[in-house]
């Protein structure tokens, strides 16, 4: 299977929604597959919140991709039919321009000072690859979660360069108690000691314990409550495997582990940069209606939902396809059952990897 | 209204559930209304997790009981009839024997050395204080959440020494979801520096950051998500009235203001130790069957559960309804709208206060 995997420059900088500016960025872009002669097979993934440009297979550090269960040779998006393309969002910490990175202009990392980015902004540097790589447009934007977002406003700022967009797990904005969770997540990592308003690389630490509290409480919305309690239950940990003696439980050993690994990977200023972004999107634009910034939309809808989901429940793609009927868009909603909560849309069960084929096809 | 409030000693001791002991303690217990006669008008009220000893009308520092709303003077239960109890659980930070009581024997604060309390734990000790008052037993014992336990606890452990039981917004023990919550709450005090595995008083500091963490993720449990979008949406906060320029949203404004507030009075360990104490209990016991457990019970049941109430619903109550049927034991149980989440149970509806009123005449 070949990957290819570079970062892109774009000497040309971006205007930011916030109104601040990125003089110049870098993105670091994934591709799977040949881009056919007339160009009208490229497929963009965008990735959710803790997710990159590493969608499917394996990598160097022999990682397996965040897609590979969907993505891949003969799967639901077959990389031997389309050009799929990827890339870590800016503000991200896998490679593109992003808190880790040297600002040119201080010759410093960005650290806290790394301008906020939005949704809207995602999409636009995605619109920048497009053009770089010479596509004339997508034949299909697709997305779980914040991912699902992105390919949501894909629609609505570019109709004319999107001809599908598959919308999973997702919602055209965030509900109060996802932005409240969020903002727990947040304070745990700004009142880390080692937080220093976002400026731990000049003070060489890592506010490990603020991203580890927030990424378990994360891991609590993205399990369906059924799911965890089928796997732990009230079963105790036993002695031997605890980590941490702190803990009775096994679903606390299993929160403590998970959210220790992933505080050794992952930005903490991403973090925030991420989800103040999954808060602030709003699809339905200034108008306040959702049914009025789809006007424009061209593209074909796939929504899907996910039973178990409560962070995004299925209502949410509801509310997508009733405006997108009252748009006259074409558009397919669909429930799935889901073993795993939010992260349904992550894992390959054969209904949903039949409908996103069927979709593509169609 | 009279009410007495009183420190009351008990040099007798306890053994505690996890095999440590307490040489001697006291309680912080608040009465209400007069004892009759025939000593067959006591009440007991339990309280949840960060309630404590003063349930109604005012006290010396003018505050309002938690519980004001239900109890008091010709409220759903009325101290003109009834002499009504409720003491600070053992643990507790309200005057009650806890982590910022001195340890007799070092002649220091217990702090991180106070030993882990059980539901059963402070079901034990309350029959110590219906002792210690002379009553032979309570008519009525009831609480909400935590104190729901307790009171379930009390018809099982004490069957001859309570009529009838009120466990509200409840459950017979808490699911994997909600111990995965409190872990991460825990998770956020023991990471503050200023937490000193439990003995910051001999810093001289407290863990105020952990505390507010973890009280901002409780407080997205106790409401209800409709009440929170009702409440809040997707408001963004004046720039006049912002608790922290971080935040953009009023719901993050809300949180930051309640979890402020609450980090100013609440002890860390004694978070810590409560939140043990409900993820531990399970009214099953050792053989793990509720049906089994209530064997013994001769109390009456009410069951009261709220349909807004995510972190205990009312599929919780139902359970201990069936296990109460399985056994005769006479039981109602009512499900009510609800507005304000699992925090309903505190707030008195029409209804609520007249099936309460009716149930303890009955």
């Amino acid at each position: 299977m070949k990957i290819k995997t570079e970062l892109i420059n774009f000497p040309e900088g971006l205007d930011l929604d916030s109104g601040d500016r990125l003089d110049s960025f870098e993105l670091m872009v994934e591709s799977y597959g040949e881009l056919n002669e007339s160009k009208t097979n490229a497929i963009l993934v965008c990735h959710a919140f803790s997710g990159n440009h590493h969608v499917s297979g394996e990598n160097s550090e022999r990682e397996t991709g965040w897609w590979d269960e969907i993505v891949g040779p003969n799967k639901a998006i077959d990389i031997n039919k389309y050009y799929v393309v990827c890339c870590n969002n800016l503000g991200g910490c896998s490679g593109s321009s992003g808190p880790k990175s040297i600002n040119p202009s201080t010759k410093k990392a960005y650290g806290g000072n790394f301008p906020l980015v939005s949704v809207s902004d995602w999409v636009n540097s995605q619109k920048m690859l497009l053009d770089k790589l010479d596509i004339p447009f997508w034949s299909f934007v697709v997305g779980g979660s914040l991912g699902g977002m992105q390919a949501l406003q894909w629609s609505i700022a570019y109709p004319d360069k999107v001809k599908k967009v598959g919308i999973f797990a997702a919602a055209a904005r965030s509900s109060t108690q996802n932005i409240a969770m969020n903002e727990v997540a947040r304070e745990s990592i700004r009142k880390d000691q080692n937080f220093h308003n976002g400026n731990y690389i000049e003070h060489d630490v890592i506010p490990k314990n603020g991203i580890k509290t927030a990424r378990m409480l994360g891991h609590i919305t993205y399990l369906s409550e059924r799911h965890m309690d089928l796997r732990f239950g009230r079963k105790f940990q036993d002695d031997n495997s605890k980590v941490d003696h702190e803990v009775d439980f096994e679903v606390e050993n299993y929160l403590q582990y998970k959210g220790d690994k992933f505080s050794e990977i992952f930005d903490a200023n991403t973090y925030i940069l991420m989800t103040k972004a999954m808060d602030g999107y709003d699809a339905a634009g200034v108008s306040g209606k959702l049914d009025r910034s789809l006007k424009k939309v061209t593209a074909q809808f796939l929504i899907i939902g996910f039973y178990s989901d409560w962070l995004y429940p299925p209502e949410r793609g509801k509310e997508i396809q009733i405006a997108a009927m009252n748009n006259n868009i074409k558009s397919s909603y669909v429930v799935l059952e889901g073993e795993h909560g939010h992260d349904s849309f992550l894992f390959a069960s054969d209904k949903y990897a039949k409908i996103i084929e069927k979709f593509i096809q169609s």
